[in-house]
């Protein structure tokens, strides 16, 4: 494992919109009914995420998305039952930011290290960065997963979606804000050693 | 990178005791001075220290030192200028941690991945998890580092400390009573899976 990494500048970025994309279930409580569906069909839920990092001015920045100027939340979804987990991340990468069209050449994503993983022991809303204990059958896995950004690329954003480049600094501490999950970034990329361009 | 790590029972370490280690410096103020006056001697601190993991009834434990029944901290030092981080901390953790007496064969530590790097931008108290903005000289860098626990291992604390094995649920969202540092860990571990024998 290598603990260098490039950043590139968030100029060196293009972001245009493209069709919005509504959320799947319209409520939290949905989502949950559907989660638990889906657990009776086929077992744990397996959702995949990017955490995708460039910089502004020599500190580090994380791309998010906000949804209807509220929540925020990292580039990645749900996989399908037996789907693989680094091209199932990168064919959701692709749905949420890839510009429409057929797909340009040297455009894939580079998957990097899992930097963290998130268990949902019940049909609830809360996640732990562990399997609590007596615990054996947990509901959802989320795997966060670092995702190397290329010199320059081209991101097209849904448009009932913003995409915001966060600091660390405004993330470290602050889960009041951005929640357990997003809070703790900082943590997660801390034992890299970023090599700013 | 393996993420696949085998955790042994608590039960299978024996401990017991050696002579008291007194801190080196009777306050936080003569620590910062310390550092402030290493600083101007020999720049950057860099320290390391060791997240030593076992497992009790299945769920990950970590091992730490509580000093004079208040506050916690991980095995490991500040490395002397040039020291090498890998052997320098293996030296701590027998310094803190070994039985007196000559080194027993094979009871080497097996120092694993850079979890964390902390970084302190000033002669203050306060430590992040980056390099602050605008910070180009930050006065100390420490580093986490995970120490893979052998089968059995006989450890020996000094009297004025106890070793505590504090479950990562424990720690979990507990900077209140463990810190920003050690509250981290179930985030800077929930990559891995654990084989618990």
């Amino acid at each position: 494992m290598s603990n260098t990494i490039a950043l590139y500048p968030l100029s060196n970025f293009t972001f245009s919109t493209k069709e919005a994309q509504p959320e799947e279930d319209p409520s939290v409580s949905a989502r949950l009914q559907r989660l638990q569906n889906n657990y009776e069909d086929f077992g744990m839920r397996r959702t995949v995420e990017g955490i995708l990092v460039v910089h502004d001015h020599g500190h580090p920045h994380i791309l998010m998305l906000q949804i209807a100027n509220a929540f925020f939340k990292l580039p990645g979804e749900y996989l399908l039952p037996g789907e693989d987990e680094i091209s199932g991340l990168k064919k959701r990468l692709d749905d949420r930011l890839a510009p429409p069209g057929p797909p340009v050449e040297g455009a894939d994503w580079e998957i990097g290290d899992c930097l963290a993983q998130w268990w949902r022991p019940n049909f609830e809303t809360f996640m732990y960065p562990f399997v609590p204990a007596h615990i054996t059958k947990p509901k959802e896995c989320k795997k966060l997963f670092l995702v190397q950004m290329p010199e320059k690329k081209v991101l097209a954003v849904p448009k009932n979606m913003k995409l915001l480049a966060i600091p660390l600094f405004e993330l470290y501490d602050n889960a009041a804000r951005y929640g357990p999950q997003l809070s703790a970034i900082p943590h997660l990329l801390s034992r890299y050693n970023f090599i700013y361009q």
